[in-house]
């Protein structure tokens, strides 16, 4: 946890297609610029050099052919940069970095797709190397409402093209993961409107985020 | 081996650092040429779309934390985009590809740093997807010579600041590909001068092109 006022405070939003990651993301940003915080707004892969590359490679589908695993390292490899080229230097300077998709993603996809779990942990390690989030928002709803809404937006992708029941199976992926590391993560019911999803975001970020050095 | 005129001729050039690839593949390009020739000069990874950029991540050394397996894999991913998107349309026209480093090197580099035989082989299959080189060139160079070629050229990069031992490992990794597979690989000295070394190729390629359509 972020208790060094010095530090800054890194929050991630995690979930399932058409959720309401991005939506809230964007809100997040928003609600804590006015309360005087310097917010880094990324997603993943962040707009890193190799980063949008890997991420066009992994949803154009040119990995999928390598199998599952290879699609998790390349997040990894993305995830790395990410971290040490963007998140890290901002929370160094004692930032809020809002980040939209992040290791929780790779576990919940890619573990479902049978990547190992023993697997996907040592990923993690190489690529986050110490950088674990403060606060994860786990954005839970029913897949067929979530893809509704993505489908709304835009073409499906490589992985919103994926069966109901994959999509099933992630959602209750991420659902073990807040289970699991309850102290890290807030599931949130993303079925709500946004407005309501943003309160309960407030609610969250607003009993675990430290006061600003200087304002207490 | 590609007897049929109408399919094109796939020559790979392969060897240490140094042993002179990049030079004898401009030659071989301006021999080609002026035998008639449609010719397509490229290396790995060709400037395909995403192989730039999965070069840099490798020389960077920005995969190197995630081992050599993962070394592999991104060669192999740039590896299929080259094949799919211009060696395999170059050689269905009738062209002749020479292409600087190909699969053999996954094999040499990465198979001596420890990868599984059974996973080269299995990433080189979903790469290749049937393309294989109708003639591979190793230009054999004891590792010092070559390397200190490649010093006075430019400051050495992941792979060339690797201890000299590896380098000798890799010289007989690519002997032993050449042992194996005596159809395809023509052992080339490479210590011998630019001349000499494009005589003995131009013998290599005299004796395993198949004459142009319509000139015999
Ligand atoms: N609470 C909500 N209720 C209904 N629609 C929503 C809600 N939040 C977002 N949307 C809409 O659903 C779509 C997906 O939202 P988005 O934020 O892009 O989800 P995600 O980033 O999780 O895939 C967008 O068109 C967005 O405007
Ligand atoms: N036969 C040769 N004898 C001496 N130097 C050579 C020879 N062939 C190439 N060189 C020089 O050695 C260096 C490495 O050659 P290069 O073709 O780039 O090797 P590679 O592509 O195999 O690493 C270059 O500076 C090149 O001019
Ligand atoms: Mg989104
Ligand atoms: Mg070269």
């Amino acid at each position: 946890m972020a208790l060094d006022p010095q530090r800054g405070f890194f929050i991630t939003l995690e979930g399932g297609e058409g959720s309401g990651k991005s939506t809230q993301a964007r809100r997040l940003n928003v609600l804590l610029r006015r309360m005087g915080r310097d917010v880094v707004l990324t997603r993943e892969p962040g707009g890193t050099t190799h980063g949008e590359a890997i991420r066009e490679m992994l949803l154009s589908g040119l990995i999928r052919p390598f199998g599952s695993e290879a699609e998790a390292l390349f997040f990894a490899v993305a995830r790395r940069e990410h971290v040490l080229h963007l998140i890290r230097p901002a929370l160094e300077e004692g930032q809020v970095v809002v980040c939209d998709r992040f290791a929780d993603s790779t576990r919940a996809y890619q573990g479902v797709a049978g990547v190992p779990q023993e697997t996907i942990l040592r990923l993690e390690e190489i690529a986050l190397t110490g950088t674990q989030p403060d606060l994860t928002l786990i954005l839970d709803i029913d897949p067929a409402v979530g893809l509704a809404r993505a489908a709304g937006r835009s073409a499906a992708d490589r992985f919103e093209a994926d069966e109901l029941a994959l999509h099933e199976a992630r959602r209750h992926a991420f659902l073990a993961i807040a289970k699991a590391e309850p102290e890290r993560c807030v599931v949130i019911d993303a079925s709500l409107t946004a407005d309501e999803i943003a309160a309960q975001i407030e609610a969250a970020v607003g009993a675990r985020l430290p006061r600003a050095t200087g304002t207490s």
